[in-house]
């Protein structure tokens, strides 16, 4: 037999893997053993790439004197070709020109993959962890009595090390208890969503304008109900916006039903992203954006923009001139050269329980689905000079690599922690490369707490639905049935003892770096301008004494709801 | 209340369609009703622009001393969104080059409808009318027992009136009686398959390429049944490809199972295409090419040239430097100035019982059914210097409108039959003008001999169904619920009446038009090489004298199968 030097190294690393052996350098990035086994292959190509790269780098820092900028803007609920595509979007009804423009003048992603809904996927790109990892399995609603962990080190906090000024503005999604606050996870400063949009929609207001129902929200609207013996279990008091600086006092900006209010601050958010650009211009310091905007309240707008009409269509042609003032401001400044810009959806779109014109549009599923629908999203990558124009990339990235690249970019690799799984693998050589130069090959999907499918390549697997006791889980080969329609077990039959091999690495791994858990309290605490009702619903609503079960015991248990997760998450 | 010109026109034009009023002149073309609606509110601009269009053509005749040569290329069985578009290619694994880059230099279109499959659409394009009224309305396999009818007026047979060369290569699936035959439907010569690709596929060679199990056609394979006691009831002696010139002889050139005749013969087609440009160039006469290849035979190309593997995706490829090559004869030949050359498939995709790949992308369902996935396929108009580049198109078209089209580019318009209805408009203004300039903004959608569905700009009616007894039939936006899963009842209420009223204009003038039926008779007469078993097949399996039963006349009957037609269409 006639071993090349590389099949030796693959077999080795595949032997030292699947016996647990430790391979990798605690001063190094932990990353999925899936990542091992293309390092072992293409390693001296990447360390080659590497090095080109820094050298292009150490140019542009010379030139601009800072690190590369950063704008990472995501929006909700989008089906892959969304925007970007003015074929899809003559389709649907809509054209976003500016949008489709600046995905012209750079990448087209073809194959970003993100957690299937807003919380998991919004926990996944500022940590670089599958949201599995960090304990944020489920979208969190008031009162969520929980969020991001403390421990948890986002992106904020590693670009904050490395020099950065950093903003939050948008929904994050991430929480309602302190701990959580987008300005307790490393950001200078934000103005941001610790639920999403429905806390702004229920409100009498929504009834007429959305045929909402608030009959959650607003039992005062119905006649009193005789059979509602247990006042106030029902959320009252939650936030829908707060504001505030890192270490400073939070203040609430917008209260949950006051519509008008949520679209003021929204627009602001604008105002704010171009403000934090020019101070850190003058401060002389990189900075890091996260501007994550609702684009939508989930009530229509007044006055119709699309011939679609649908909700989010809406939303992103309303939104769609701030990215042409966003390039002509950076180009103003003078550091659209110096500033990469990403576009992208958190996950698919909300095809299950969603507004009008949430619908497929090429691949099956939507939000909460572990098919290609849930997770495959449009994303756009924009940095004149260093992506060329006119890519369409057909490689696959997800969304916790942005982490790990953002950081390679900030020369801030040293500062990402090293006891834990990252997920993200760096892609900087993607962004600058182009077509093929992915360093991943796979992704593991979960929904909620359920490992639900692997994708390896063209080739994927779900380890949920149908024929348990067949081949174990059904097989897809996503060129010839994007739709995940046609399970086909013997095409594929050579992917299956691998597809086992990648999950009993993956397994393995989890069990040597075990997730890390929500962290669990008491919501709203510390707001400079808490109502009343607020502040009541920081506390528990009944006194220890007059219960016999541990009330903080209770808190810290009610995540434990993987089996609707899982229901939920799975399309029918 | 203060009326416009225009709405008093509108109102009192549907007072008169809707009472049956005759307002077309004899002389005209009788077109559908809905037609004159638009007719009424928009004739004045026609007009003008139709005087636009005079003086360019004349123009261009006077430049090249002919009325432009037009080229008709039509495949099988393609969504909407196959061709003309990277993006998606990417994602199905394969790129069709020269073809994308003829979509860039004209016009794409986004909406295309033809009939619902392959027989259906053939003899709508060749007729301008929906396949309903020429009897054409099932999928033809051997032995049909019929086929288009001597008295339908085919494209070729128009163009030749107006001085045009006419050839016909590839599939025509318009039956396998004589009278059907292309030599005989107009064409001055043609090399065509009298069904679809089956009979070639349908040899022991199959069972080892693609799996499939010749049961019917090859039962020599298997051990004799001893319960099949009516001997060749099952067909044998089917040709699979015939030869001629129009009023010569016609020689059966591919024998059904000979995969690699059937190659050769694919081939030659290129070559026939280009020869024929040449000849005409040469007799100084205007040319019209039908050239409806077959792509694929269903059994896979030995050598993969495309990561999907998809069969058509395989065939596509294949076809694509033809293309290229084609472009560049026409202008070698100084003559691509004044050819127009449509690109389209004839339906969607076999999503039901089809070969790999061929699978939904954008909209739902595939060849048979009513929904968009049916019958919206891709489609590209080409034509440097008349065409504007980088054009994709909003406007409704429909495949007869390409029989009106070209018989207007053609100055032969004269020729077309005024003693029936024809559903094509004239689309010259939509071709020449560009997005916004249809003349169409509606679609009678029959699957089989099924009213199914009826498409008024953003709007469908399904007549089939859930809920008949609700609102009639469902109501759906195409902007918002592009894959038909949304049934609307109240967001579309106000179309009701409308859509009930195009539906009663359209009956009432099936009442007053009639449809036509398939002809039928004895299949193969009058083929010079016909094999035995041909000659066998071209008369009846036993003798009158044996049955009670006129023989004839139970061959005439066998079309009524609505229900099995209607079943077969609709999707689950």
């Amino acid at each position: 037999m006639n071993f090349t030097k590389q099949t030796v190294a693959i077999f080795i690393t595949l032997a030292l893997v699947l016996t647990g052996y430790e391979i990798v350098n605690a001063q190094e990035i932990v990353q999925d053993p899936e990542y091992y086994i293309l390092k072992a292959q293409h390693g001296d190509d990447w360390a080659q790439q590497d090095n080109e790269i820094n050298k292009k780098l150490k140019a542009l820092k010379k030139k601009y004197g800072t690190t590369p900028n950063i704008i990472h803007i995501m929006w909700d609920d989008s089906p892959m070709g969304e925007v970007g595509f003015p074929f899809i979007q003559q389709l649907r009804g809509f054209s976003t020109p500016e949008i489709n423009t600046m995905a012209a003048e750079g990448i087209n992603f073809t194959r970003m993959y993100t957690e299937p809904s807003c919380t998991q996927s919004r926990a996944a790109a500022l940590t670089g962890r599958h949201s599995v990892r960090t304990g944020l399995t489920q979208v969190g609603f008031p009162f969520e009595y929980g969020g991001l962990r403390d421990s948890e080190v986002t992106m904020a906090e590693v670009l904050t090390q490395a020099g950065y000024a950093t903003a939050f503005f948008g929904k994050a999604h991430l929480g309602d208890i302190e701990e959580s606050y987008m300005t307790n996870q490393g950001f200078d400063e934000a103005n941001w969503n610790p639920y999403n949009q429905f806390p702004v929609i229920y409100g009498p207001q929504a009834e007429i304008g959305g045929g909402v129902l608030p009959t959650s929200t607003n039992p005062e609207i119905y006649p009193e109900d005789p059979y509602d013996i247990d006042k106030g279990w029902r959320t009252l008091g939650h936030v829908a916006a707060l504001e505030g600086v890192k270490g400073g006092p939070v203040r609430e900006v917008v209260v949950p039903g006051d519509i008008q209010g949520w679209y003021k601050n929204m627009e602001g958010q604008k105002d704010r992203t171009l403000a934090f650009i020019d101070k850190s211009v003058e401060a002389k310091k990189p900075f890091f954006i996260a501007y994550w905007p609702e684009l939508i309240a989930f009530v229509p707008f007044p006055e119709r923009k699309t011939l679609s009409g649908g909700f989010l269509q809406e939303g992103l042609v309303r939104f769609d001139p701030f990215i042409g003032k966003l390039k002509e401001h950076l180009k103003e400044k003078g550091i659209a050269e110096n500033t990469l810009v990403i576009l992208m959806a958190d996950n698919g779109p909300m095809t299950h329980n969603g507004p009008p014109g949430m619908v497929e549009t090429i691949y099956r599923g939507g939000k909460g689905d572990y098919l290609e629908g849930g997770i495959r999203v449009p994303a756009i990558a924009w940095w004149p000079g260093m992506i060329a124009p006119n890519q369409t990339v057909g490689d696959i990235i997800h969304e916790t690599d942005l982490f790990t690249t953002f950081a390679n970019i900030a020369d801030a690799e040293k500062f990402i922690p090293t006891d834990r799984v990252i997920d993200g693998v760096d892609q900087t050589s993607l962004l600058l490369n182009g077509d093929t130069y992915s360093r991943r090959d796979y992704v593991h999907v979960y929904t909620g707490e359920v490992y639900a499918a692997t994708v390896k390549g063209r080739f994927k697997r779900h380890w949920v639905g149908d024929l348990p006791g067949l081949s174990g889980a059904s097989f897809y080969d996503l060129y010839n049935d994007p739709r995940e329609v046609q399970p086909k077990m013997l095409p594929g039959f050579t992917t299956k003892g691998m597809f086992n091999a990648m999950r009993a690495r993956h397994d393995l791994w989890n069990e040597k770096y075990p997730h890390s858990l929500e962290a669990r309290g008491f919501p709203f605490t510390n707001i400079e301008n808490a109502r009343p009702e607020t502040i009541k619903a920081s506390k528990p609503r009944f006194e220890q004494k007059d219960v016999p079960f541990d009330v903080m015991e209770v808190m810290k248990r009610t995540k434990d709801l993987k089996e609707f997760e899982a229901e939920w998450g799975i399309d029918k």
